[in-house]
């Protein structure tokens, strides 16, 4: 692993490291900022997981994270949304290859060798983190924003007991209904919806909910509520009896404008779920 | 109009009033909290609307809302249920006839000379409430509890520009769809359901929604969650970008002590949406 920049932020340090992955197939470079209090010992992590065409550098300087972190006391992680470089197969298209990993492992080529971002975000990157940086492994929540609030839903449901809480901003809701999912599963998953559900928020949702509680803020005014489809997930928050607020946020739109006006909410409803 | 008592709460005041009803052929008692600033003129107010089997008494003592209405100085009015006494129709069940006015004109005998609580609660007695109190008519929230969650929604919604926000606790959310609601609409209103849409939450926030913020909680271990049908409600405030959140706690059930425990939540709720 290498240092690309470490910078004071906050009584903290921001820093930004690149590592050979095993899981990628190729270098990934990755967001951590640590607290004052990680000097001293362990603290706690939210990992934080970007939308379509984001790399690991857009919420570190643009949702104003760090504030809220080093308050909390809480580390955060902000990896890249999906395998890169020249021998890594692309798409001329925003919303597939490069900077749209859709936080799944393909199994299609030409994606099958390089995007498995499901493996890198669940299990190499946070090896690398609990060996390398003073965190800590048990007290540990996910957030995310539109592609990355559906990696981080997805995600928090499929490790039961690993995640303290869970947080949305605009979540891809229920990719396997939208254009916002259903391209991207086909050309990485192949036809068989079959093996599409197990990276559907909603469809989580209905089968197994969230052992810890969950908030999702949405921009009434979002340009992309059409492919993000809330109601889908709203409803089955509310059938599955899921512990949780959803918050529809009027004239909100899906910038990080709408972001860092409630990270503050997000990071401190984590908090509050870390120090319980 | 008579005083039937008045206690110093708060700072302010908590009476119950009693009067002779037009729209519900009886007498009808209510409760108004009128805080400090009362005294000095026209406070805002915000109606709490009562489940079955309640009167204007039990949510006056048991939520607790009048410490947080004191904080903000509005004024709280705790209108009762349904029309009561000796020549007013009712039934055996608790949840048909006094006690379960369902916030609903009766057209269908026995029920239609009495049972006209929504015209009572949107006409009778504001009339009554603006013309002989220190409470604001253009500065005005609504909200309630279970049967009156649904009659503060349904209301709210009914009557654009009349209330700044609305809020419910455990709403009976889609009447037309449960054994709370069909029971009652088909008694009250008769057989043809085209009738009974104008009184079902769910199905007006698909119509038109609410013209402000709303503010719904719904206990997780309520005991009644398949006949108040919460998920209906949820999908239809996020399909139509209702403005407003929607929480599900996780543990509480459907008392005064759910109630209670986020009573200051909501009184706060209005009061920003009060004084913006």
């Amino acid at each position: 692993m290498k240092t690309l920049s470490e910078n004071r932020a906050f009584g903290g340090v921001q820093g930004v490291y690149t590592h050979a992955s095993e899981a990628c197939g190729c270098d990934m470079t990755f967001g951590l900022f640590l607290p004052e209090e990680a000097e001293r010992g362990a603290v706690p992590v939210i990992w934080y997981l970007s939308g379509l065409t984001c790399t690991h550098e857009n919420a570190m300087v643009k949702a104003g994270a760090q504030k809220w972190a080093a308050e909390a006391g809480v580390a955060l992680v902000f990896p890249d949304t999906s395998p890169r470089g020249a021998g890594v197969a692309n798409d001329e298209a925003y919303d597939l290859g490069q900077g749209a990993g859709f936080y799944v492992n393909a199994t299609e080529k030409p994606w099958a060798p390089h995007f498995r971002m499901w493996d890198y975000v669940t299990e190499e990157l946070p090896r690398l983190l609990f060996n390398a940086f003073p965190v800590a492994e048990e007290r540990q929540s996910i957030m995310g924003h539109s592609m990355g609030g559906h990696g981080a839903l997805t995600i928090a449901m499929s490790f039961p007991g690993r995640f303290q809480s869970a947080s949305a901003f605009a979540p891809i809701a229920n990719p396997t209904a939208s254009d916002w999912g259903r391209k991207q599963f086909s050309a990485y998953l192949g036809k068989d919806e079959a093996k599409w559900a197990q990276y559907d928020a909603t469809l989580l949702m209905k089968k197994r909910g969230f052992d810890g509680p969950i908030l999702i803020d949405q921009g009434g005014s979002d340009q992309f509520l059409d492919l993000l489809k809330p109601e889908a997930l709203a409803e089955a928050m509310a059938a599955r009896r899921q512990g949780g607020i959803f918050r529809m946020q009027k004239g909100y739109d899906h910038s990080y404008f709408f972001v860092s006006t409630f990270i503050e909410d997000h990071i401190g409803f984590h908090a509050a779920a870390l120090y319980d």
